[in-house]
């Protein structure tokens, strides 16, 4: 039997204790888990963004994977504790949206409000719920509790869906979701919408502003300039070969994109 | 028998190799040990930070848990490497005071001087006693050798004190003695000074100015409203709901902070 | 059997989730793997950076150990993906030089062109080879997979050679190559250049400004004074003690320095 995976998503940054903490709570646990910190450096209380990343990077993990994402400005509040089981693996987090996404990738999603003081740990704080209830409960779950007892279904979960994108004609409208550390801008326009179609019929724009047509990998461009192009998350993104799209377009989440098919046979 | 536990705390950044070389030589003595950075952001040989951050952080994980703390502005001088047994874990590090406020929480603390060479790699540098002494101590002692043998008792070790409070009739005198990823403030004022008075009668202020009374959770304010609480570290803390508590005080270590008990049944 | 040790060492920050992802896919390949994080806050595409950490690191890993490096700014382009066999261990990553200093220092090189799809993830990406080659081929050698099996041997690899220093009668000119986290100037003048003289008959300078006879610790001179010394890269550095040397000398790779050897017997 494989040691379990706990994977964990937090905006707790690095330079505290805070994510030492929540390892130091699940060793206690399960001293036999491998542990994967996925990312830490989510701004403060940013919900969307980890829920992006988190979606991201599930598909690559073994079947079977527990998921711990703690972006959590609610947490005190009356907002739930979850734990959803899905087909791949479980997700443990705040009710905030920050594990819908994957969720929803995951397939067959069953969430379950946490309400199984015994899988916790006590007292419960009002400030860590990382620390008190979703590090315990992922370790309780990797040691094989059965999921059931973690507390009841529940139907009234919080969504969050990724902007979708609004086709006119030949004319894909879309927007910037992500900006990555090498700040390629991340759309929400699917490698499936474009992948039809010869590269050069397609040309990408970021407001009124041409970008490129798209390219197929990051060298087919002089270094310094743009290209847009199927990356690494599945969906169309535009970056600056060795340099930063976010910088030279000064575009950010929200920002709109266009994606124009045109036939070129004329 | 469970893989034992090595955690590491340093100024070493992220940017360098320096942690993954302490790894590498841990892994070299100990294979099966499980490695968990508590955190290397601390600034460039603070000592201060680093022993509140281990401190705030031994209470979490298992017992038996060996702690290297490695914030050593005195390394080449005659500083002694220490080795503290505790009743909770094994704490290994400079002797200048990182390691003893968790030494102190710990409890039933006995500190040996490192001096058998035998346990260090070699020859010893005078710039990285992390890589040549604390780290291959602890994978030793990960391995069962008693610490008996690393050297002799000293009596003579660096304490560091965390700043006491004073109290004036109903009126606490603290100040904040870290600031945490979030722009959090953490105060020497512990839960239990105010843990017995109703949250509305408690005032907190920083210099003369007035922050709030006492809630329980951030979500007790609005968004961008200041709060004290008792947060993570069982301390009182000054929070913004979502902002940075830093950044609208302008305050960080050092900075007086004041709580005062009111009665309002007048 | 000991589990194995993979290494990571990668421009990706630790903001995204691509680091994440790739220990996802290792995991999934060989659950029993032992990962280590290098460094993943190379700036970015910098590969010159990348090759001396890597190099300053491998030595202090047990044997068998498997490093990979991706700072690949070429993704996508016809440079070949690479596994270099060594005596020391394995190295994995993409061929522009990254692997080449350490591969050197491991002795005993043997390259392999990756080109057995088995031990990839397919479909191959033109963006993401960490996730898609270099990872699970890093993954399959740690089960055991027989290196011979990746590719054949290639002969043409990119080389990359740290720059040599240049001696005159008794000077020495060298240059910066690396700043670290603490702002150290790592230099390539080697220890073994200024061993065998007595310390005081050494002195070091940055371009025309002298730094420091050359002292054996950080503690040699005062707090905020600049000294030269042979640091735990095995060769001189300049640092100023408790303070960054990169911003007193306003220094960088590339800055040039003399090591001066004087008889003082006069």
């Amino acid at each position: 039997m494989h040691s379990p995976i706990i994977t964990l998503l937090t905006d707790f940054g690095i330079t505290d204790a805070f994510v030492g903490i929540m390892k130091g709570v699940i060793l206690g646990i399960n001293p036999e888990v491998h542990l994967v910190d996925l990312a830490h450096g989510i701004p403060p209380q940013q919900v969307v963004p980890a829920a992006l990343l988190l979606r991201s990077a599930v598909g690559f993990f073994p079947p079977g994977t527990i998921h711990v994402a703690v972006v959590d400005p609610g947490v005190g509040s009356e907002r739930q504790p979850l734990v959803i089981e899905t087909e791949r693996g479980i997700l443990v987090g705040p009710d905030n949206g920050v594990l819908w996404p994957a969720a929803v990738a995951m397939h067959g999603a069953v969430a379950r409000r946490v309400e199984n003081l015994d899988l916790c740990r006590r007292p419960i704080s009002q400030t860590f719920h990382g620390r008190d209830i979703f590090a315990p409960v992922a370790a309780h779950l990797s040691r094989g509790v059965d999921p059931d007892t973690v507390g009841p279904i529940t139907s009234s979960v919080v969504e969050m869906s990724i902007p979708a994108t609004h086709c006119v004609g030949s004319v894909i409208h879309g927007e910037i979701i992500y900006v990555d550390h090498f700040g390629n801008l991340v759309t929400n326009v699917a490698a499936e919408a474009v992948a039809c179609f010869p590269a050069p019929e397609v040309s990408v724009s970021i407001g009124h502003k041409l970008v490129a047509g798209l390219a197929t990998a990051y060298v087919a461009v002089p270094v310094g300039a743009p290209l847009a192009l199927v990356g690494s998350w599945g969906v169309v993104e535009i970056a600056v070969r060795n340099g930063s799209a976010a910088r030279m377009f000064a575009a950010g989440p929200g920002t709109p994109v266009t994606v124009v098919v045109e036939r070129r046979d004329a």
